[in-house]
């Protein structure tokens, strides 16, 4: 058995706290540290899980006892805070995204290498029982034509959120393009596309949308269609579609219960989990006991640098292409 | 009860058996003529159904006695077969396309009003039970934002028929653009993108495409996907899915028996029906019936000229979307 | 190609008018006579479909160009009709019950064997297609150790017809005793046990029960249950369920639509099949057609009269359960 | 927030394992004893754990500190551990049975009143969402007429398990006749009717059954049905319907994932659960999660005394039935 990693949290607010009860219910972690640039948020979260607290990680990263850090900040700080933390010789596990730029991720991973640290990505769904059944099954499709992916989120997220996520497709369709990576590996796209619309005028105000429609032709052939809504009705709806010369395989959404009801208005079932948080429980735990793994056994990452650059440019892409209406040719766009 | 309607079906392939067996179980149509070009096959068919036979259209609507006519030919002689008809001043079904241009459509529509004649048109989907129910409680679901629609043909056509079809957009896709002119009626689209591949090289080298996806951005902000495949090993796919404000509807393909299998390799049930006439049989019978209807009631046709033009349009769009890789400005598209 | 098969109906109720529909439908019937006891009834069918009518079976027997007699009186005439028609030689397709005891049944069956005639049963669920399928594959299950049917009706029919259907034992689960039949042929059973209620005070008051209960152990060591039900809120409802050594066969109800819909409250879809004109419209067909096909091949029946019997004597047997409130021993009972 | 619960588990085969583990992961509990009449596995698991260890309970319970014992021996020293724990003043969970007759549940009852402390059942279908789901909508059905249950085991349970388990209906109907009472209470049963087999002939020769079938007719109309077996070739099986007067609610099997899989052989997906400990893994932790919300807040028992005697009943009736051929008299039964 391998001793306990002693671990920091930085970053309280939902996605931390997430982490924080992994880490409680993962007996090998350790929590030693919380960081949270607010103090009094700090303070009592360190009381509630006995740990010493900070509000700068550079001061925490001086503790050489400090193995690993788990970046849940807002997205705006999570390049410098991985920098930070690889640079002092810590394993980092980190939300999305790892940088806002190529750029920026290029240089984590290298950080990552140079120090011989993992670097491990918050991309749950790659973890979710549901994904990855799929992609234990997706050879016997033979060649995949066609794939059709949903992600419509509920509830609507909070404007200050949204405010600062960026915008759709780096915020959230950015998932789907990382579950192409996950399943299909890092394919060369020929062309990007995408439509979308605010038809939340808070939304439209940030000049980002709320319902979006984004279409990639591979080199190989392969067409994709991803849409994406900050909210749905129905509850949270995340599904894949994969369609191959041999056939089709489907991830539908999780029921909450399997209880049936029939009446003279006909059959009914409740509503799919109202939000990603439940949707994703078990996965938000067995990514980060798999982040442990990584560093028990050495391996880097659980996402290549190749997938990880790829997805970013294809929402930059997608960006370009809803801002100019046009059909963006990707190879011309990435030597830009 | 209204006196028998005396028909003629020009046209005996696959298309044309269909309709001759309709209009034997509708008591209400007298069979009184078969045509076709090929002289031993309209003899052999009026045999069986005791009625007379020509090679050319043009003789048979000289007799005053004649009602209507059914038009199921191979498309290239839709449009003249449809024309002389109805200034023949007969009541015209047709199987799509009615032309090839959109001068040819309009001309048609014009002949059905100038002489009083029904002009019905052979979009099955329209009477589907599955799609009647979905526009029935399509306004429920508030602003409609996302359509999806899947067409996945099985299996594949013969490639005589395949080579002479046009192409998938005008062939294939048409159907799924009638849906959205059934389902929305006439909205303004102001993009239509297209992407695809033809896995098959015989299609490849009648340039063609056997996979393609379409999506279009209208005006009030809905966008739409659409993927066809000229061939699905799981069996005929046809579902269609429309997101909206307050929830999301689908139509899932209908299922052959209700006859579940669980075994050590888990639950199973049988493919979908093999071909769309097995999965329309009832919507043939049904679309002929509403042309009866139609005839008796004085009502002109079941698709407004102007859907018919804007999913030509639509086609024509798609087909130079994807030729050029180029999103297609749907307004000054139409403009040249 | 065979001579129509020139064909009477007696008894113009709703189960006549099914048939009357059907020999329209199929080509190689020809009706010449329909009987009703009620003149005015028969007259005005018999207007409708342009044929010769009376108010006595004898008198339509003795015209030797009729071929075949299709039984859909009251139960109470059946026996006497079928006899009649046997003996003057006609062919005799009968809704249940054939007879009201097994000495009426076994004598219709010798009668057929006599007269060389057919003498089918419309057992509709015989031909569904279905329960077809799930026959057909019913071997793969390795031995049965469990069957579950359940036979919900709806709307509840009028009370005219509860009170003079018997009782639900020989009205309406004889369907699912024939059933058994039809998938495990004439098994020997070892026990019967039938509990149930009268929900329904008028019911109750013909000494009669609108939900029953049925249970039947085979010497085999199979174990059967049935539930029945005279109406279901949500629609007919009739499915089967069997638990062999390898897996589990199920066949549920079939959808009217596959329209889904899904909003704040779940998903839903609609009732099923609200009575079995619909949900049995193919079956009825196509038992008529069988009865033609067997009439021109020479097959006297679709149901061996070891089976008639028994499934006669499994009601009997709950009859008689239900009033005693014991469990019996089936051996015993039919030797009495 | 309460201080730790101190507590002891007696019995560590399986289901010691399955709390023990619940233990860890609920942080209000504190084990500090492990006890099992084989010491090497007592001292084993309780090295693991970090606790103290026995070979007998009466020796723990001299131990002021304890507060709680769970119950998970073999089944027939329940009734000594309860009565020992409950006299020496601890809380008890227990596994079923609390005893092997009425006396001994009573016994049980009282003394857990007497003492004032939590005596608490592992009946885990009772937490399971999808039947406490269940039980929230069931009013809506108005009155209840028909309920069908079905439970079949997979894997089936080792021969050592089978010998010492006493029978089908008190090892594993049971859990079925507590569901009936957990959904609707502990209504008066009229009749009791059990029949089966025993394929697996080591079974027979424990002159035991594997697949059985009881009915039971209420006092107020509702029949009722269950069928039970050792093994099911497809995975867990276990499921409910409830019929009533204004509609129907099943309780369907969980699947393991959402991934639909469509080929030229149909759509499949993968087995249900292959047994209990992974369908009921998240029941197994809420169960002992409500052991200690009872404790702290002075409820004694999840499971009334009346409707732990009735379900005992059940089950003796149950046997009686099969034994002799004949359907039991429910009242006459238990007055004896």
């Amino acid at each position: 058995m391998n001793s306990a990693i002693k671990i920091c949290v930085v970053g309280l607010g939902r996605a931390g706290n997430f982490h924080l009860h992994s880490i409680k219910l993962l007996n090998q972690f350790e929590l030693i540290y919380v960081v949270d640039t607010n103090e009094k948020l700090a303070q009592s979260v360190a009381e509630e899980y006995g740990c010493k607290w900070s509000v700068q990680l550079e001061d925490v990263l001086k503790d050489d006892a400090l193995d690993a850090v788990v970046v849940a900040s807002p997205t705006d700080a999570h390049f410098d805070y991985i920098r930070l933390a690889l640079q002092a010789g810590k394993h980092v596990f980190t939300e999305k995204p790892v940088g806002h730029s190529v750029n920026e991720i290029q240089t984590c991973f290298k950080l990552a290498q140079e120090n011989n640290k993992a670097l491990h990505l918050g991309f749950q769904r790659r973890v979710d029982k549901n994904f990855v059944a799929l992609k234990q099954r997706l050879a016997e499709l033979g060649d995949y034509r066609i794939v059709k992916a949903s992600s419509r989120d509920n509830p609507k997220p909070s404007y200050d959120y949204l405010k600062i996520s960026g915008n759709i497709f780096h915020d959230m369709v950015i998932h789907d393009f990382d579950m192409l990576m996950f399943l299909f590996g890092a394919l060369a796209p020929e062309s990007v596309h995408a439509i979308g619309h605010a038809y939340d005028t808070t939304i439209a105000s940030f000049n980002d949308y709320d319902t979006v429609l984004v279409n990639i032709k591979f080199q190989n052939g392969m067409v994709c269609s991803i849409d994406t809504s900050r909210t749905a009705a129905y509850g949270y709806d995340q599904r894949i579609e994969v369609f191959g010369e041999k056939g089709m395989m489907t991830v539908e959404n999780e029921r909450n219960t399997a209880l049936n009801v029939y009446t003279k208005d006909g059959m009914s079932h409740e509503p799919y989990n109202h939000s990603f948080p439940e949707r994703y429980k078990d996965a938000y735990l067995e990514e980060l006991r798999q982040f442990l793994e990584g560093i028990n056994t050495g391996l880097h990452t659980n996402v290549i640098e190749e997938e990880c650059v790829l997805a970013h440019q294809l929402a930059d892409a997608a960006l370009e292409s809803i801002q100019t209406n046009q059909t963006v040719n990707f190879s011309q766009f990435v030597a830009k």
